[in-house]
C-alpha cells in the first residue's frame, strides 16, 4: 500500500435513475480512489436459481477502472434472495425466538448445506468472473458475519459431537458444567437437551464459544473459496464490527474476532460513533487499536459515517477531524458507508456523503478537502507503524459469561468495564493495543490494563501472574479471575490465582449503596468519589491499600490494592470506580511502569497520537476533540506540520480550531 | 332528522334481572330517545350454528316502540361466537403474532368465506326480522371496524395479486419499492415473501394500505346486505374510531375513513377522551370535524363516555358540556356507551350511564337535565350547518409512512404533528374541516394546515401548489412532501415539489440538542422557544424567513418561512415546535387569510362554535372548559340565549360558570 | 419437638470436591443440627429410567447419623430428568406461552400421568430405602409447589368437567360469568374455548382457582404415599412461599396455603427478605404469621438466606437478628438455602453459609453463635405458644380478582393492600394471625382486619356482618365486598352486603388527583395526608365520618369512617392511604378493641413479639431493627434475660446495639 485510500460503498443497483457517469465525476472531485461494490446484492446478480446478471458489476468495473477509482468486491452472501428462501425455506435460521422469517438481512443458518451450496456458486461465478479485472485490488467476504443465534436441531447436533470431542465424558462434563444442579444431569449423550433453554451458564457459554467458533469456520470456508482466484497483489478482508449499543461500542459478543481474523490477508472494521457534541473520537480509537491488534499492522476502515443519522450529521470540520483520527489509529483506508442516500427501506435514514438529492451538500464539501489531504500527505501518512507500550485484554469468554451472570441491576455489563479502562487511557494519552485474552506475547508490553476478566483459564492467569513477576505492571478490576473456562467459579480464595500477584483475597462481595472511598485518597472531588454496583470485601495479604470503602460495616475492607511482585507491580480495583477514579489509578500504574512522557502533559479533549511512517520519520497527531478552540505547547522534536507546510519548533504554542487538528512530522 | 338524539347502548342481555321496564322508566325520564342494540351479542342470537333466538330483540324492540324510543339495530358481526370458531378454527385471523386465540372481539380473518357466510347469514335473519319493526329508524354496521392485522397466507395470497394488478411488472415494482436494497428484489411472482417480515416500508406501506381497502370492502360488503331490507326512512350507519392511545387521539391507521364511509348513508363515530382536570373539548373537536367533513353534513356520536373510568367520572357540569360540544360541531345525535355498567367481563370498569347499582347517581341525574334540553331545543340545534374556511388535511398514508420511518426517539407520531395543529386553531377559536388528503375540492378553504405529509403522490403536491398560486393559503409542517406515494424518498431537493410553492430547500436535516429560535421571533418566551425532535437545515430561496436557528454550527439555516407564490402564500415550518410557536404562526396565517375577526377575541379555554339552523339562523356556543368561572364581552349581533331564555345584546358580559356554556341563536 | 432446629439444605451432589467430613466438622461447630437433602437431584438419583443411584444419599445419612445431626429427605420431583422429557417431552407443561422447554426446574404438567408415574416409582424408591434411617426425622414433599402455569389440552379438558360439576348447567355457568358479552357466551359444553385467550376476568379467575386445586391435590397424593412410609414420630411438610418480588412479599397467588396444608403434618415456608439498611423483620414476621396460623402451630423455616446476594449479604448481627425473629414468631426451625455457595448455574450468586471458597467467613462465623444459643435455650424457645388477638383476613380469590381487575396505573395490586395493613400492625407491634378467608373461627379475635376483599361469597359478608354484630372489630380496606365468588360485581348499593355493617353506601369511584383528607383529620402532615390510586365516593347512611376528601367536586363525600353495628364497630377506609394514615386509623381500631397496651409504647424500629413456652412462662423479644443503638422502659414483670443470663425489672431502661435484641422471660 503506497497511499492512503478514501472510499466510498457504491451501489449502482440503488440508483433511482441512470448516474453512474455522474457519480464517478463527483466522486473524482472529492478525491475518492476506492469504492465497494457487491456485497449486498445477491437477488440482483442472481435475479432466479442458477441464473446470473453481472451486469452492474461489469459497467462499475469497467468505469472505475477508466477512472482510476480501486474497487473492492464483496461476496454477496450476507443477505439471501427470495427464491432461495422459497424453494428451502430451511436456510433460514431457527433461532431461539423461533423460526426465522424472510425480510432482514442476516437470516440464515451459516451451517447449512443448502445455503453454503448457494453461497460457494455465486462466490465462484462473481469472484470468477472479476478477479482479473485490473480494477479490482482485493475481497471483502461477507459483511459483519455473526452467527444469527442459529440454534435449531442441526446445529444442537453439532454442538453435541463438540462437547463430546471437547469434554470426552458426560462425566467430565457434569462435573465442569455443575449439571447435577436442579437435575440438568445428563446421563446419556442421546440425553441432550437443547441448550435453547438451559438455565446453566456454563453450558450457555459453551454453546455461544462453539456459535462463535461457525463464524470463524465460515469466514475461513469463504476465504479459501475466494483464495483460489485471488490474483497477486490482491487481498481478502473483512469487516468486523463491535457490540452495537446504537454505535460501535466494545467486544463483539458473538464473534471471536481473533481467531476469524486469521484466514483473511487484512483485518478490516467497521466503526460507527455518536457525533456532533457527543463525538470524543473514542469508538474510532478503540475499534482501531482493537482491528490494529488483531495482525499487528494497519487495516481498513471499510465502513464509517458520512453523514447518517440526524444526530449524527458532522459539525463543520467533524468529517475532517474523523477521517485523520483513522489514520492516526493506523488505518490505511478510510471508506464511507456509503456513496449517496438510499430513497427506500431499512436504512434510508442512514445517510451517505450524498443526501437524496445526490447533489454536493456541506458534508460533501468538506469530503473533498480530505480526499485532497489524502492524496498529497499518503508519503507521510500511509503505512504509519505503531509501537504501544500499553495493552488492554479483551476475552470474549469474559464477556459472555458476565451476560450469564449480569452485574447487579444490569446496567452494566462486561464492556462498560472495558471501555471505563480504555476510555482512561485514551483521556490520558497512552496509546494502548487491544489484545485477545489468548494472546501470547505479553512481555513487549510495559503495562497491561485487565478489565473484569471473569472467565479465564488457569493458564492465562498463571501467565498473568508470570508477567508481572517478570517486571510487568498489570491493572485488573473487580470480577477479574472468578471462574475458569467453564464459568466454574474458582473454589479458593478469591481472586483465585490472582490472589498471588495482587496479594489480596476476599470472599464476600456486596452491593455498595451510598459508599465512597474513605478520604477521597485520589483526590476527584465528592462527585467522582462514590463507588456502584460491585465492591469486594477485600483483606490485602501483602499489598499495599490504595483505598478504603467508607462504610459503617465494612470500612476495614480494601477498595483498591497494589502489590508488588517479582519486579512488577499488579494492581486490583476490587469495586466499579468513577472513570476519575479509574484515570487517577492508571496515572499511577503508567508513571510506575515508565509511561508518563510528553504525551501526558495535554488530555482529552486534546488527543495526540503518533507513528513511524515509511520514511522512518514519527509523525504526531494533536486532535482538539471540542466544541472551542484550544492551544497547547508542542513539546517533542521540531518538524513540519503537514497540512498547512509551516516548521514547527520545540515549545512553540499551537493553536487548534474547535474540532481541529495539526499533523507533524518530526526532523 | 328533526330532533336531536339522545341515546344509549343497550343490552338486555347483559342485565343481572329482569330489568326493561325498569330500564325504559328511568330513560323516559332521562330523555334518552334512542337506543343502540344487538351488535354485540351473536352468540346470544344464534347460540348454535344455524339455531336463531331473537327473543331478546323482538322485546326490546317493542318495549321501546312502545315507549317512543327509536332503536338503531347493529348487526353483531364484531365477535364471533364460540361455536363457529370451535368448528372453523380458520375463521382467526393469522397476524403477525401468530395464529389468533379465541377470547377477545374483532380476531378473526374478515376475508375469511366461511365468517363472510356465517356473517351473512345472520345479517340476513337479524335484519329481515326487525326492518320492518316502526322502532327501527337506521342500522349500524358491524362496529369500529378494522383489518385486524389479518395477515395469513390467504390475505398475503391477495396480496400479491393486488400489487401485479397496480404495478404490472415486478420491474417496477422492485424500482418503485427499492427491492434490491438488502437482496429483497423478487425476480418472479411465486418468490414473493410474506410482507410479515419485511423491512421495505414501501412493500410494508402498501400491504397497510391493501389491508384499509379491506376495511372498505367489508363494509361495503355489509351495508350492501342491510341496504336490500333497509325501508324509506331508515339509514345505515358505522361508528368509525380514531387512534386509540387510551382516548380517541388522531387519525385511525387502519381504515381509511373518507373511502369506507362511502357505503354509509350517515358517518358515525366513537369519542373517548380524558376527562375532569383534563377535559379540553379537544377530542370531541377533533373527532367531530373529521366526522362532519367525512361526508360533508350532520353526523351520529353513536359512542361517548357517560362516566366510564374512574379518571373520567365527569365532575358536575361536564357531561352538559360535552353534550353540547358534540351538538356544537354538527351531532345530531350523542350515545352514551352505554346504558348501565357491566357486572363481569373485560369492560367492567367501562362504566355506564348507571353504575352497577343500577340506581340513579350524580352523572344520571346530570343526563336527565341534557335530555331535557336536547328535547326543548332540537328546533334550534338539530341539523346545524357549519361552513368552514379552514382545513386540516390528514393522511393514512403520511401516517403509515411516518410509523416506518419514525421521527428521532419514537416519542411522537404522525399524529403528534396534527393535533399540534389542529390543537393551536382549536384553541385560537378557528374553526375547520379535518380532510383527507384525496379530497379534491380544496378551493372552497382559504387556510389549509398540513401537517407532515410524509408520503403523497406528485399529483396532490402540484394541486397544492396549484392552490397556492390560485391565492390559498397553506401552513406546513417538517416532513411534508419528502416521500412519494410509495414511500419513496424524493430524489430531488427537499420539499420536493413543495420547493416551489414554499420558496425553500434543504438537503440535510439534524436532531435539535438545546436549539432555540433566534432572537424568539415570536415573542412566546424561553420555555416555549425551543425545538425538539427535528430540525431542517431550510436555505430560503424565494421565501421570507420568520425565523431562524439559534445554534453554534446551524445558526444560517432557517426554522420557519412564508412565501408568496401566486396569488397566495405558504408558510413552512421547519422544525417540531412549541405549541406556542405553532399557534403564532397560525395566527399570522390566519390573519393573512383573512380569518381573523369576533371569535379571535377568545381562546381557549373559553371556545367558540357556531352553525346555521333549520331556521336559518346562527347559533354561537360558548364554551367554558376550565374549574374556574369565566366571563366575556358578547361580541355578536343580538340575540338570545337559548338555555335560560334571556335576550342578549351585543357588548354584553356574559358570565361562565366553571365548565359551563350558553348558546345563543342570532336576530 | 425438644429442641430448635438450626439447620442447611445440603447438596453433596454439587460439591466440587469429596467435603463431607469437612463439612459436617464445620456444621458441628456451627451448631447445626438439621440438613435438608436429595429434593432437587433426581437426575443423579435416577440417571436413567428405572436406574437408580442413592450413593449420595445414603452417605450422607450414615455421616449425619455419626455426627448427631438430624435429616429431612425431600422428595425430588419439582425437576425432572433430562431423560424424561427426551422419552416423553408432553410432561413438559404447556402454558399461555407454549409448549415448555427443558433447562428450568418446575416446568412439567403435574397432572400429566407419565410424570406422575415416574414422580411416585423415585418416591418410593427414595422414601422405601431412606424412612428406617435412624437420622431421618421427616420428609419434604416436593419444593415450592405450584401449579406453573399448565393449561393445554387435557388440563383444559378437566376445567370444563370441573365447571360443569360446579355450576350445573350453561345457563348458569353463562349468567354468573356474564357470558353474552362480547358473544363469548358457551351453548354447547363442546364449544367450550380453551381459557388461555379468555377476555372474561370470572371465567379467568375461575381456571386460576382450579390450578391452586391442581396444586392441592398434588400435594396430597405426594403426602399420601410417603405417608405409606412414614415411621412414627416422622412427620411431612412442605415449604410453601409467597408472591415473589425479587424477594417473599405477600399472599401466593398460586397456591391456596391452607388448603394445600391440610395433608400435611407441619407447615413449612421459604422466607427470604431485604437485609442491610433494608432489612425491617417484615417478611419474616408476615411470612410467620400467615404460616403458624395454617395449622395454629409452630411452624418450620424451611428456607431463609444466609448471604444470599449482593445486596442481602448481612451486617455484622443481622444473621442473629433475624434467626431470633423467627423463633420469636413461633418457628420452630430455622434452615438456610444453604450451606455453601454453588459453583455453576442459575443460583451461583445465591449464596449459601459458606462462600464459594468453602472456608469460614464472617457470616458463617455469626452463625457460630446463633447455632450455640439455640442449643442452649431451646429450653426457653422452643413450641412457643402464641395467641394473637388481632387477624388479617387474605384471600387468594380478591388475589386473582384484582389482578384480572387492576387498580388504576398497575403500580399496586392485591399484596400492595395487604402488606399497607399487616406493616401497619407490624410497626404498632400488634402481633396478628394472617388468616384465609375461609377460616371460620372469627371469634376468637377481637380485631380483624380486611385488606381489599374484592372477591368474597355471601356467606362470608354476611359472616363479617355477624362477626361485627356480635362484639368485633373490622377495619375494611377499599374495594372490599365489591364482588362475589364469582368475581361478578354486585348490583346493589355498595359495598354490597358490608354496607349494613359499615354503615355506608357508594355508587362511584374516581382516580384522586392531588386530593387529601379534609384537615388532616389523624394529624400526619401534610407529606402523608395525600390518598392516591384510588377512592370510592362514599355516602355515611348510619356511619360516622372520620376522613372527608379534600376536593372541589367531591369535598362532600367520606374517605373513612367507622360505624358501630351491634355490640361492634366497622371502619371503612374508602381510598389508598398513606401508611402513616393507615396506621392511625388501626390505632383507632385497636384502642377500641382493647388491644393497646404495654406493647404499644414502643413502635417500630423497636419490634416486641412474645409467646408462652414450654415451661409456661412468657417470653418477650425485643428487637432493634436499625442501624443505630437504641434503649427503651421494660415495662412489664421482672425476669431474666436469656441471652445474657442477667435478670430484669419492670422499669429498667434497656439498651439494644445496633440489630441487637434481647430476650426475657418472665417471673
Amino acid at each position: 500500500m503506497n497511499e492512503l485510500l478514501y472510499g466510498v460503498a457504491y451501489y449502482d443497483e440503488y440508483m433511482p435513475t441512470e448516474r453512474l457517469e455522474t457519480d464517478i465525476a463527483m466522486m473524482k472531485a472529492a478525491g475518492i480512489n476506492l469504492v465497494r461494490i457487491a456485497e449486498s446484492t445477491w437477488s440482483t446478480h442472481e435475479p432466479q436459481n442458477g441464473v446470473f446478471d453481472f451486469t452492474s458489476v461489469d459497467r462499475v468495473l469497467d468505469a472505475m477502472y477508466e477512472a482510476g477509482i480501486k474497487v473492492i468486491v464483496g461476496t454477496p452472501t450476507y443477505a439471501v434472495p427470495t427464491w432461495m428462501v422459497r424453494e428451502h425455506p430451511e436456510v433460514l435460521a431457527e433461532t431461539p425466538k423461533g423460526l426465522g422469517r424472510y425480510g432482514a438481512r442476516q437470516i440464515m443458518d451459516i451451517t447449512s448445506p443448502v445455503y453454503l451450496f448457494y453461497a460457494e456458486r455465486i462466490i465462484r461465478k462473481l469472484i470468477g468472473r472479476v478477479c482479473a479485472h485490473p480494477a479490482v485490488i482485493g475481497y471483502q467476504i461477507d459483511n459483519e458475519t455473526k452467527h444469527y443465534h442459529t440454534s435449531g436441531p442441526n446445529v444442537q447436533l453439532r454442538f453435541v459431537k463438540y462437547v463430546r470431542e471437547k469434554f470426552g465424558t458426560l462425566e467430565r462434563l457434569n462435573k465442569e458444567f455443575g449439571l447435577d444442579y436442579w437435575s440438568n444431569r445428563i446421563n446419556s449423550w442421546e440425553d441432550f437437551p437443547s441448550v435453547v433453554g438451559t438455565i446453566n451458564g456454563s453450558l450457555g457459554a459453551e454453546f455461544a464459544r462453539f456459535q462463535r467458533g461457525l463464524v470463524t469456520e465460515f469466514l475461513a470456508w469463504q476465504a479459501a473459496i475466494v483464495g483460489e482466484y485471488k490474483q497477486p497483489g490482491q487481498f481478502v478482508t473483512h469487516n468486523f464490527d463491535f457490540e452495537w449499543r446504537g454505535y460501535s461500542f466494545g467486544v463483539q459478543p458473538d464473534v471471536n474476532h481473533l481467531e476469524a481474523s486469521k484466514s483473511i490477508d487484512i483485518a478490516g472494521v467497521d466503526i460507527y460513533h455518536p457525533s456532533q457534541a457527543d463525538l470524543t473520537g473514542k469508538e474510532i480509537a478503540f475499534g482501531g487499536d482493537s482491528t490494529r491488534s488483531l495482525k499487528g499492522a494497519n487495516y481498513f476502515v471499510l465502513e464509517t459515517q458520512a453523514q447518517a443519522f440526524p444526530d449524527w450529521t458532522p459539525y463543520p470540520g467533524q468529517l475532517r477531524l474523523q477521517a485523520f483520527s483513522h489514520v492516526a489509529s493506523g488505518a490505511n483506508m478510510v471508506e464511507y458507508w456509503h456513496w449517496h442516500s438510499i430513497h427506500n427501506s431499512f436504512e434510508t435514514y442512514w445517510k451517505g456523503l450524498l443526501s437524496h438529492d445526490l447533489g454536493p451538500n456541506p458534508t460533501y464539501n468538506e469530503a473533498k478537502t480530505v480526499g485532497a489531504d489524502f492524496r498529497r500527505l499518503s508519503p507521510q501518512l500511509a503505512n504509519l507503524r505503531k509501537t504501544n507500550r500499553a495493552a488492554v485484554l479483551v476475552s470474549n469468554e469474559a464477556y459472555t459469561a458476565m451476560e450469564w451472570f449480569p452485574l447487579p441491576g444490569r446496567k452494566f455489563n462486561y464492556n462498560d468495564v472495558v471501555r471505563l479502562m480504555y476510555d482512561a487511557l485514551y483521556e490520558l494519552n497512552i496509546e494502548c493495543d487491544v489484545i485477545n485474552a489468548s494472546e501470547a506475547a505479553l512481555d513487549k508490553y510495559d503495562l497491561l490494563v485487565v478489565p473484569a476478566l471473569y472467565a479465564a483459564p488457569d493458564e492465562l492467569l498463571a501467565r498473568l501472574n508470570e508477567y508481572v513477576h517478570n517486571g510487568g505492571h498489570v491493572v485488573y478490576t473487580f470480577k477479574s479471575g472468578f471462574t475458569n473456562d467453564n464459568v466454574q467459579v474458582r473454589s479458593v480464595t478469591q481472586p483465585g490465582m490472582l490472589s498471588e500477584a495482587c496479594g489480596i483475597q476476599y470472599s464476600q462481595f456486596v452491593e455498595p449503596n451510598n459508599v465512597t472511598l474513605k478520604g477521597d485518597p485520589f483526590e476527584v472531588g465528592a462527585e467522582h468519589n462514590q463507588v456502584h454496583t460491585w465492591m469486594e470485601l477485600i483483606e490485602p495479604t501483602t499489598a499495599e491499600v490504595l483505598a478504603w470503602y467508607d462504610h459503617p460495616h465494612w470500612g476495614s475492607y480494601a477498595a483498591v490494592t497494589e502489590n508488588r511482585y517479582g519486579q512488577g507491580k499488579a494492581t486490583y480495583i476490587g469495586c466499579f470506580p468513577s472513570a476519575a477514579v479509574a484515570s487517577k489509578v492508571l496515572e499511577r500504574a503508567a508513571k510506575a511502569a515508565g509511561l508518563w512522557g510528553a504525551d501526558q502533559e495535554n488530555q482529552f479533549p486534546l488527543i495526540v497520537k503518533s507513528g513511524v511512517n515509511d520514511n522512518g520519520r514519527t509523525v504526531r497527531f494533536y486532535f482538539n476533540y471540542s466544541d472551542a478552540s484550544r492551544s497547547f505547547v508542542y513539546p517533542r522534536q521540531e518538524g513540519r506540520e503537514l497540512l498547512a507546510g509551516d516548521s514547527v519548533a520545540t515549545g512553540q504554542r499551537i493553536e487548534l480550531a474547535r474540532w481541529g487538528f495539526v499533523i507533524i512530522e518530526e526532523g
